[in-house]
């Protein structure tokens, strides 16, 4: 098949090839964002940061990804619309890539969802649907509406595509760090519904790459997930990460998390604000918290003896990275997204922020 | 010479070998950085903008090309130290150049610049003097200090290493839309002194590119100078963009413009701000108030019929490019730095911003 070609290959158990395939399918669809680097970050952890920066990616996030491998299935296969339901980024992602490939999108977020992203959604052509404030409440409705018209749904991180899309983020960092001659120890995704680090897990298959999730605190499905040995639950407590609060970490990613990751860090929302100023004004990028959170976890996965990393049982002190945490040298992150309203942004540059209500 | 020489070759007035050489010889010794691009704005304009993300430059501007020639050079030549003034971005560039190499900075910047540029200047290990308000009290306390020290003066744009420096980011700029299949109608920088305009002029020497540099209303020294056919001092007005307010176009980029640029864009405080929040919120990249002007030129040129375009006399109705600025299909603009206050930050994101106090 050539990359020309409009018909990704049918479905299967995401792994390492689907990752590839998927990148190869994606290199002239998507944006091939850039790997930055900061001296003053690298200072601040002690260690080479590159930082991959998926805020400049189409539709300001990676979701973009897994959206536009799944949308262009669907479209292959004859569908003339789809449904989905997200916090923001997938929604808007996959407005996007419906759009491009003629198909009507509908995508349902919650009321409460940053307006930047329901703006997004709506100049990308699809109908928007307000519905509650849970997961429970928004796959409802999306499900409903999805048989009623007979939709697929594009579910945000269950779904074979979206990992393996996610992956190709991923794929892209670690193969630059090689290229610069820097390769990876270790790679920290922000975790939602797990589908971004379950695709980096897939991307560092094979290679001595240790794969960290991250959540905010009060937010750490994966973190329990790991322990329990199974998908568990959280009541997702307030943080300002706000692509950060499913309710519990996908099937298909837990599936693919319970062997391979490395482990998860937890972390706080001023954590999450600091990192965010830190890639501001640093490294001269606007990311959304939930963007920053990546970093965050980086920082504190290298920086503090203390630091709040769950281990995956059995992961030993060594994982595949051959190194110990204290020894690390590259640490690479995913920006996963970049969408925040201007009000946010000008309360965390100038540190004028309080907090999430509860 | 191999790249890794230490060694760049011995002055010769500036002309595009030149660049094509500092751009060799700079290659591995700064950032290559992204050329950007967002549906968003290209609507905006009607055209294809591609956006050269300076800010994201090693040093937070593309000041850090020219210093580092000019640096680069004097260490060859058996220097220890240099001195150099500018209202920030330079100096911070020469600072960072001069650590580099080893050789001590002095840097000499007004005393009411930029808290962050002070900062960066200090950190990059240079000695920061702190002289009046107006280049010629930096100009004269820098030259006093160069005498009394046995130092070499490297000026902010009236020099040929600095104008061939900043000159390689539009030559990257160039390249990389010629190799994305859209070659550069027109390119627009925002104008100090002049170096980086008068760079950009030499890089696209030979090709069919209009270049136009931005002044901000009532610092248009260069618009000034184009019709007047010398250099024309202006008393700056006050503006946002503190990189725009020199007294003058500089000699040797004047030498360059008065034959080769297509004319000068005039754009005021709200339209750089306007372009500040899209480049921010939209593109999500932070540039400084200066860096942003090139946009604002921009979507002046391509959109407004009754823009403040000031023509090169003698220019005709179209320039090397060969087509009307109506008719132009994709411009180029360097964002040249992002060096900017959060307070600020956080005005110009909220629209909080009521111009700057005369």
């Amino acid at each position: 098949m050539s990359r020309t070609d409009t018909t990704p290959r049918a479905p299967a158990p995401p792994d390492r090839a689907r990752v590839e395939e998927a990148a190869w399918w994606l290199s002239d669809r998507v944006v091939r964002t850039p790997v930055l680097n900061s001296p003053a970050i690298d200072r601040l952890a002690g260690v080479r940061v590159l930082l991959k920066a998926e805020n400049l990616q189409t539709g300001g996030s990676y979701k973009m990804r897994g959206a536009m491998l799944a949308v262009g299935r669907l479209a292959a296969a004859g569908h003339t619309g789809v449904v989905a339901q997200s916090t923001g980024n997938h929604a808007v992602a996959v407005a996007l890539a419906a759009a491009r490939h003629g198909l009507r999108a509908t995508v349902v977020l919650p009321v409460d969802a940053a307006s930047t992203k329901v703006a997004r959604a709506r100049a990308a052509g699809a109908r928007v649907v307000l519905a509650g404030t849970t997961l429970d409440e928004r796959l409802a409705t999306a499900r409903q509406m999805g048989d009623a018209e007979g939709l697929p749904l594009i579910d945000a991180y269950d779904h074979p595509d979206v990992v393996a899309g996610q992956g190709t983020a991923s794929l892209e960092l670690i193969e630059e760090a090689e290229r610069l001659g820097t390769p990876l120890d270790a790679l920290v995704v922000p975790v939602g519904g797990g589908g971004g680090v379950a695709g980096a897990c897939l991307a560092a298959d094979g290679r001595p790459v240790d794969v960290y999730g991250v959540e905010p605190v009060g937010c750490d499905s994966l973190a329990r997930s790991l322990v329990a040995g199974r998908p568990t639950p959280v009541a997702p407590a307030p943080t300002i990460a706000d692509g950060l609060r499913p309710t519990c970490v996908g099937e298909l990613p837990f599936a693919v998390l319970r062997d391979t990751v490395r482990g998860v860090v937890r972390v706080d929302d001023d954590q999450i604000a600091e990192a965010f100023r830190l890639l501001l004004l640093d490294l001269k990028v606007l990311t959304e918290p939930s963007g920053a959170a990546g970093l965050a976890g980086a920082l504190c996965l290298v920086g503090e003896p203390g630091a709040d990393v769950v281990g995956r049982p059995g992961a030993g002190a060594v994982g595949r990275s051959g190194r110990r945490r204290a020894d690390y040298r590259t640490v690479g992150v995913v920006l996963t997204g970049g969408n925040v309203e201007a009000d946010l942004v000008a309360r965390l540059a100038t540190r004028q922020w309080e907090g999430v209500a509860a």
